[in-house]
């Protein structure tokens, strides 16, 4: 059965969440999450909607149910290393996250230097297995290298497997 | 905003579904519909779950509704033109459904000399604005031409627009 599942076609993306600790009762420290995501379509045309997987297990998923919106960025060719780099839990320090520069912009974390990126506002989330699907309004989109070409998992091959949610 | 929404990566498949006119009371040929789709991704490992997103008012997507299953066929290269062939309503006519072979098997129509296929049973279907969001379970799969690469979005450049889903 995975054979004919490896061959289904997707990007990569970072995708990150921010929950402003000042919106918190319990803590100050605000809660930030980031990682790469191969599951994401588009779902509508009017109004602009995104689904995407995330495992349920992921500090990710947690993240995205406190702050209610999710920021999708598109790697870039050259950043085929960034796959990786986000595939695991989050290390945040000096105004880096894994190592790359991000502002806080409202509810969104965005990092330096992708292809571009856009925010959604939850709509719905819903179970499926071992991952949750977060379906979002598209809220505001930045093209930051618009003459740069996205990556595809035709040319990576399958970096995605049941390994990457144990634990 | 389209801008950056068309540089998602998607693959190219044609999905299928069958309601078989026995299992009705109020006709007795069978319900058939085929189309051309982008916006699809795996949602799931444990148990293999994909949704796909369909217009609202595709023939497709109530098709889908009343079989409770739908098929999904991998395009390989060299089947470029399938996107087009299938991207409106199906005419069918002596076991070909827009000009390509198909058996009936189960509750699945299945198109001839495709990458590969695979048949889902529909969990749930949600409405996110203009299209239906069927979530299935993976019930079986079929590798056709396995050493054939399948197409990319990010070769023939994006095919479904908003005019593809008008009337």
């Amino acid at each position: 059965m995975q054979i004919l599942l490896n061959k289904l076609i997707y990007g990569h993306y970072i995708v990150t969440a921010l929950k402003p600790g000042d919106e918190l009762k319990t803590r100050e420290k605000d809660y930030l999450a980031a990682g790469t995501v191969n599951w994401l379509s588009q779902l509508s045309f009017e109004p602009p909607m995104i689904g995407v997987a995330i495992g349920l297990k992921a500090e990710l998923n947690e993240t995205i149910d406190y702050s209610e919106h999710f920021t999708v960025h598109l790697l870039k060719e050259g950043q085929e290393d960034w796959i990786e780099k986000f595939s695991g839990n989050s290390q945040i320090a000096e105004g880096k996250i894994n190592g790359v520069p991000f502002i806080k912009k409202d509810h969104a974390l965005i990092l330096e230097g992708t292809l571009g990126y856009f925010t959604c506002k939850v709509e719905r989330s819903i179970n499926n297995g071992d991952h949750t699907l977060h379906i979002g309004t598209v809220i505001s989109t930045n093209v930051v290298a618009g003459n740069s070409q996205p990556i595809c998992s035709k040319e990576t091959g399958p970096t995605y497997t049941l390994a990457d949610i144990a634990g």
